[in-house]
């Protein structure tokens, strides 16, 4: 029989359901792959194996709490958790330590979930890495910002985690690490007590190894019970969006398309290039400009009382995004809102975007973690967004696309991501 | 010569400019006032008088440094503040230290202005009120949630104040204390470090005497200049919006909207019943329902730990709140979306929106802050709102109206409020 933490979520929490798995166990097995692998991982900023182990030997004790009973957690640490650290990846925080948890973190306990750590991200969420590794490759970045959280679940460390996204910083590094991120729909997750970046686009969502996974964690997210039923689709209606930066994607990610395409077009209902709103091609440029004007607001005293407490990238960033009239950003946003508004008409004709996740496979070295490009539109847009890890780029690291569905149908996109894994993998 | 204090925020910048008047004495007038009056008023959780003199004297001897250069603030304890405790009107948070301020504290400071202290909010920003009495009578409400910071800046304590609003918290404590308060559109002001509620409605205002001071402190807070140059215009087109809860309004209200149509109706472009959107009966309730769950949703480990922390009335709302369905709620959003959509046809004809605050003058008794009920449509529509104080109550409590602007219109808004209290006042 394989090691727990081998197991998906979901296959964790029926046995757990079932008293067949205790939560000690799963956590041991866990920590036994932590002790083995994190030295070359770095996943994680604090590992609370004593706390977590407590907290499993009181729930084998106690009645069921919720869909995540006894399932350990990753989460990314931006997160306030009232009994660790929180450090946001900036010497500015450092040992800070918050008086409650984060909305999300505290959903997740209330259903069941054991927090084990806190993983690496970027600093404050930005562009400047952390020390996380690939774990297919330690050579390589992990992606970001999110980093530790996927790398931790792609690693067979915990079997699910807590990330945000503005620009790309679930699917990224989903699609760096081979695993499955969800960004739900915007406004459907709390975000209290989570350090802020851009305000009109800051998503919590999390990662899985599995489809059902990342719908289950999703599911005590938004509260919405649908995403744990996974009623499949006969058939589907895929609209392709290649979109107006087609030509950044490289070699690999352009294979596992026509992989993709020529796998689903004979069984979908539909599988055609989706026209989008003819005013998209500079969609990218909009949503950089707004996430570093609301960014830099976001920082201002960070930005004003501790720039030697912050990166020369981050600085760069925030004196960039100052820089951009309050003005030229609400013309933004008003061109955003249309798009908003527009795109409706796509999801009367399709059930879902099938569309890159990034330019290429995980970036060389460990400085960069991959450019948000192919993610910008959607988190512009506020839609829910789901990385399928289903192939494997030249060098052997994974590669993979992702769906986008219609805000809020956050429970179909879900069942259609595993229509189209079924037919993928 | 009047005492400093009495100067409305824009006269006392200018003054500062030109250096004819001092940050120290203003600021020491201010102190004196809040030495004569805070114990019948009790605006303050945290007064900083050591540490905001030693501010004043640094802005005396250094450059100007922006549009607030001097003046002092008062911050309503949710907003976060890196050297004073954050107490969000709440025990859980009795002594609470924030790594830094929030931004929109940090972007006044950032301007000049000197956070002379922490003013009362009601519990959590919530309805269980604080200590803070009304300054034109104490046995009366100075409304709610953001109480002390209203109180402080009606008392001459300072020219103004921070504040926020999620259904009525800062309108309606303009109203009862006959002050200036504005409610930014929403989006346009960073809410990082800021206690969250309900994170679709949550915005960040703040108050001043009058229209000018309001909307120079908005002009900071939302990095748009064009809120200080107040280009009033010739004449108005005004829609008339007495709601679907007119019936609600108590006779000084009734009394002070009759009084202010017939004072603007013959000088306006245009002075009519506007016809709101045909479901919009039901408003109130939805912004309530929506208000409840996300507020239910980031209190989540509040109300999951720390209950016996709350009021019993909190709880009760935290309950009820995460009693509705996520599906439910999302329903709810899906109606204020096309409401926010539907509602631009309005502005076509109407350059504002006049409609009332509150359903009478502030309560009497200290219990109850308040019926938000008229705030709740535009809150829940993210508009902006700015309070008129013009008329006298029966029981000589301060009476006024809000105008609301079309969403991004926050500076002609601000322009339409003065010349409407130009012909009100």
């Amino acid at each position: 029989m394989k090691s727990a933490n081998r197991l998906s979520a979901t296959e964790a929490a029926s046995a757990l359901a079932r008293r067949e798995l205790s939560a000690e166990a799963l956590l041991r097995d866990c920590l036994d792959r932590i002790a083995e692998r994190e030295e070359q991982v770095r996943a994680f900023v604090y590992l609370d194996a004593e706390g977590a182990l407590e907290q499993a030997r009181a729930l084998d004790a106690g009645p069921l709490r919720g869909p995540l009973h006894g399932l350990p957690l990753g989460v990314k640490d931006i997160f306030d958790t009232f009994d660790l650290p929180t450090e946001c990846g900036s010497p500015i925080f450092a040992g800070h330590r918050p008086r409650v948890d984060a909305a999300a973190v505290a959903l997740c306990r209330e259903a069941g979930a054991i927090v084990l750590g806190k993983t690496v991200t970027t600093e404050l969420a930005n562009m400047t890495a952390g020390v996380t590794r690939n774990p297919f490759n330690p050579a390589h970045s992990p992606g970001g910002s999110s980093s530790g959280s996927a790398a931790a679940v792609a690693d067979f460390m915990l079997p699910l985690s807590l990330g945000t996204q503005t620009a790309g910083s679930l699917i990224r590094p989903a699609a760096c690490c081979g695993i499955v991120g969800i960004k739900p729909s915007f406004g459907r997750v709390p975000r209290a007590g989570v350090k802020p970046n851009a305000d009109s686009m800051d998503t919590v969502g999390g990662f899985g190894r599995t489809v059902a996974d990342a719908a289950l964690l999703a599911s005590v997210l938004t509260g919405d019970a649908r995403l744990r039923e996974q009623r499949l689709p006969d058939t589907l209606r895929i609209g392709l969006v290649q979109g107006p930066d087609w030509a950044q994607a490289e070699a690999d990610v352009v294979a596992c398309w026509q992989q993709a395409v020529s796998a689903l077009a004979p069984q979908a209902a539909r599988c055609e290039d989706a026209a989008l709103p003819a005013d998209f091609a500079d969609v990218a440029a909009v949503q950089a400009a707004i996430q570093a004007h609301e960014t830099a607001a976001a920082l201002t005293d960070e930005h004003r009382r501790h720039r030697q407490g912050l990166s020369p990238a981050l600085v760069e960033l925030l004196d960039r995004g100052r820089a951009i009239d309050a003005v030229a950003v609400a013309a933004h946003q008003a061109r955003a809102a249309r798009w908003r508004t527009g795109i409706g008409a796509l999801f009367e004709r399709y059930d879902v975007l099938l569309t890159p996740s990034a330019v290429d496979e995980a970036p060389d070295g460990l400085q960069f973690t991959g450019d948000p490009l192919f993610c910008r539109p959607w988190s512009l847009l506020g839609l829910p967004c789901v990385h399928l890890p289903f192939a494997t780029g030249a060098t052997g690291l994974p590669v993979g696309l992702q769906l986008v569905g219609r805000h809020g149908d956050d429970h179909r996109l879900m069942a259609a991501a595993q229509w189209c894994m079924d037919r993928l993998s």
